[in-house]
């Protein structure tokens, strides 16, 4: 049976590639998600799309997401600092996760430093532009892939 | 004429009893509100109890009760933390609140110590597991007893 | 072409006039909205005014500005203080936006003193009761007046 | 066998009533312990009270309570921000204890937000004035029947 | 009678519009101060303006203000940060004052966030180049209206 | 009826005259009460000197105070930096009090720049070697003689 | 040959009286000063007293008293937090100096804690109104009588 | 001609395997280098590996890659955390760096949280054990084929 | 004449043994004066052993200790993080002091970091279980030789 | 034509020789001075020198070198740490400028170490007594002699 | 089979006796080493020294430690408090390690009171000059001789 | 005799000239040491300079300095910043220093802003570029000379 695995983009980022291109690219996000269809096709996952800029629709697709997919690749985006009830929605539903950023975190705000989710994930992928999430995505099935090994 | 309580659960509790019981014990929502509605009807009060993973509806519920219940009993989980937003609906409705929390706070992470609405409800039970609530509940009630007498 | 500006009211306020009125004053937000689109025709603009209590929203009524409003005049009330995704919205959107605070969020509680959208807004207005709305308006129009000198 | 509860005052408490009423009340500490042993005899378990204004006969005391008692409710007033030693006795002894404050400790000077204990308890009450005690005391019930079922 | 509002420029504004144009803009203070004379004029309002770089002279001009003016619109530049001497001149003589900066001072230095009188004024206007002065004269008009209405 | 005012000093100060010279001088506390009682005389007030090592025998001291002594001159050494009981005790028996310090505690290691009386006291004496004890009770009888004037 | 005596008050101090009574009183400065010289001749020694509100002239006031005085008593206000130059004047010109407030520093705002300057004097009064500009003088008279002693 | 790509291995990583296998896996450092290297080969990079425990030697491997390597690919361990010569010789070199951790440094000792190089490498790999490196170097062929197509 | 060495230990090591082994150990404080006894015999010195859970009883017995001990090795136990107090009565009596710890303080509590008294101690022995004790005694008296030495 | 440079020193330096040698030396004003026109002599420049107690003559001072002065040589003393004004001045006039500070402010008292100007001068030279000014015209010299051969 | 034990000195510790005295005694690093050679034969046990101002060094001296010694005594020095390279080191090996420092750490600089490895290790001795190595050598034999009982 | 001083370039130095020149100039190091050594020539001392990038090796290097260089001109580069060992070696040979830096470290990141050793050096020059060499060469020789006068 296939894996399957969750992506999730968290608020603004229906603007990808419209917004500050030096900062995040100039591929929209339409495009960003052909890449990730087109990855997992190569790679033989099942993968599903989902935006929001609702922290609270956010929170729930993570509890649907139980029984029904192996793994999550998330770009919480503004989220991933002010947001406890998704580092909640994480611990609740335990499905692992893997959390990318597209810019390099390090390098902007002080305030982007914070993560409050990185030590509930796996592991955390940062500053790759779109390729963070292909590089999530891979981790998430490298991931896998050991746990069928160990 | 009977007291009317607000009894409000925040996000991710719509899991409870699933998730991570080490922390918040096995007893789903479902079975604590039954709980709560039970030893309220012993007492005599009249409860209301409602769940969200929303910010915005738990503020407008909030201001929904403005007029209809006499005090409030909110476990508000993650937006303890990070809402302020909730901390002006409180203010801004002075409904009396009681606010509670299902695990011990002070033996988590150390941003759980922070919360954002405790100076501004008439006090604050946490650690009692699901009677947590009820002890809410009591306080609620005793808090007013007490006007009524004073 | 008349000049379009957008004003965006954030949670809580929907109970101006009835909450806190030795903070806020005793006009209701349809009273503080009349006079906002009064002063506006006075001064022959066009305005388009919007409350919500939720983060997502806001963030979506920025980003549907885009194109067609050529300002935005925003009290984030309690958001001000805790969303990255409003911040990110303006960024991203780069309307002009100017920022107003009923009270002066200076003699307020310390948390209150953190703004996380005053470095990407053009400059911000605080402290003179409804009339801040008049301000920021006025500030929009001699903004996008300067714009057209220079 | 009838449970037996030690109920202890810390410093200060012995003037209760006394004053500060706008902070405390006006009941006399005689006036409280009344209410405690009334509500202890309708619950059906014997408790004992003490109050003490010194630091080591506090910690002496819940020496003495290994084996005989079986939860503490404390309300350490000013020694819940000074007091390692009292921290220690209770690791030491490890008799399950409630912690309990007439005030709402987050309401009052910064330094009265942290307990030295509040980790070291099984959960904590605040801000009820006395009937914090009474809640403090159904927390304990509640706590050992709840072992017991367990 | 005519209302008379004091304006009082700080240190270093002498030589505005000679002095980093990206920051303040390229208008003179003496070409900002005709703007500030013809928005008064026109207003009905009576302005005396007053610029110094010394601390005591800012200090003393404020004690003189005393009975002959009813507000004062202040940009205190540098000494915002500085001046505790400032802060207790404006908090003296209770005359209301209204704080103007050019620059928004949200996007520069850390320590230029952190304003010693902004809590002691009624309000605080930021960001709009020279027309932050004439937004706070019409602060000032706005404020004396409602008093006078109030 | 004659002024009776209680003089308290904390612990290790039965030592004095005998340790740290160049810290705290060479009187010994004996020759120091000596001269409190002499000033005494010579105002004509009457002054009772308590000196302990235990911070619950301070606390108690002052609650006995009530009702008998109009004015409270104490140097709580020490306990100063360390007692919220103390701090309680003065703030419960609300008698006016007077802090004193024979080293002036400015020059010495930081955590003695922090006073948790500090303020609760009517004011503070500290640096003048034992005459901060004269200082203390003139700055006692002043205040006692204002309010008789007021 | 009679001792001989500076008194020295900070910025805003020729107000007193007339600003904010119940933080420092209703006595003027003019007041306060025959307080002052009333005491200082009953003791048999000489006064001299200077009110400015200029950083500068208090530096060259406490140069010029090099030689010529045998204390300082100095109320520095304002610059108490702000001015590293008059610390610098003290230490420089080394003559003792006491430090007096008007009112109880350590009850308002947080940045009245700090003092540039407690550290570089021999004491310091706080908190008793005008009186203590008595007791800094009387401080200063019993300094200079212990060290004629010694 | 085919890309060649520098891995650095920083202190202690030469018991890899031998190590905390809960933090570190069980994998030994020559395992890890041969995976790497079998992925090179089938992504057509050539690798060059390099451990060392020595910060000099580190520094002065990455000066020696210039002109030679087209990308790094670095795991600096301890380093990380402490060098600031490692971060000035990537600043010097300018040669693009993908930073990597086997562990998740968010879920260990605060000051891991630290990373001195986090801001002048292109982006981190951190938290999926042995595979950060297969992940990192595909970030770093990501990078340069970005750049190709750029 | 043979050496005397006071034994100091603090507030609930009254309870060694019984309270949390893995922290402490399994041997009670008998036993553990038992092997003080012993080895003081063995290197031909006295000492005196003494416990007590009240802060003001630690400080006169160490006042108590001058002219008669040459050393005193104290484990001050809660007292270390709290207690000013004692810090000064070992300043004050001047006595070489040796500081033990039973467990390795810094693998505990981030307060237990703190202590109040090691930098007025000789020296600091911490986290060899009851052999802390052994160790400390040996160091009072290497310290007392090099003494003789020296 | 001849370069022009202006030599600033700032607060109590009119004092130089007669205060605190330990610190800052025995040379008074007057003979430093000599020592900087000699060198200046001998390496073909022009200096006027300039000392002040007044914050604002120090900021008009460098208005009015505009267009005059080639270079400043400024010992802000105590203004270094308290005066944005000076730093704004700097900023303004651009003149190219080189901090020097008589003793190595990083030896002294912790407030000392913060420099409101070090980010706003060319550089900077500290703790060579008298000689700073001399390495300072120096480096003045040398930075104008570099942009004439670049 | 003879105990053995690995004796490491840190950077600077060859000029040891040669280097601030006061600090560190007269003792040179031969002496000391002299001293550990000998209490080493008297206890029965083998020691090995090694001294490096080296990092890498220290760090590949504590690899080749593991399966040949029982316990290492360091005096990491400056390592101490910079080499995050150390602490992984003592945590990869695993070899019980007993930290020791000549002077009293506490008495310094504030950045000597955080150690890196205190919380890795078993125990700390500090203060008691060359003896501290004594100390430390005998902990570790206690040490090893209790995990024989155990 | 002949003066000798001894010049240490810090890590990732040898890169000068090559790295970046907006912030290091043009110059290689080649060139700035014939620049050394020419100013060197003409004021008639000896010169040796010495690069490195291993801390241990500078450490060393001060080590073998003792008795032969008069005083040391030294640019610690990155570990001015992190290397305590470098602090020791310093304080322990005693020979007088010199700090330089090619760039004005106060215009950097923040951490750069910490000097571990500018407290126990004689002076620090910061902010000339190559010419820092050039005055700390000077600041070196005339400290010398004032030794001699002295």
């Amino acid at each position: 049976m296939r894996r399957k695995i969750l992506v999730i983009h968290g608020p603004n980022l229906n603007l990808l590639g419209l917004r500050e291109p030096e900062q995040y690219g100039t591929l929209t996000l339409e495009e960003v998600n052909r890449r990730i269809e087109s990855f997992a096709r190569e790679k033989g996952v099942e993968v599903e799309i989902f935006q929001t800029n609702h922290e609270g629709e956010m929170v729930e697709r993570i509890h649907g997401a139980m029984g029904i997919f192996d793994a999550i690749v998330i770009n919480p985006a503004a989220f991933t600092h002010t947001s406890v009830a998704l580092r909640d929605a994480l611990l609740a539903t335990a499905i692992p996760a893997v959390e990318v950023h597209i810019s390099n975190i390090h390098k902007r705000e002080p305030f982007r430093r914070r993560s409050l989710i990185s030590d509930v994930v796996v592991g955390q992928v940062s500053g790759f532009g779109p390729d963070s999430y292909i590089l999530g995505l891979m981790a998430a099935i490298l991931m896998m892939e050991r746990r069928d090994e160990g």
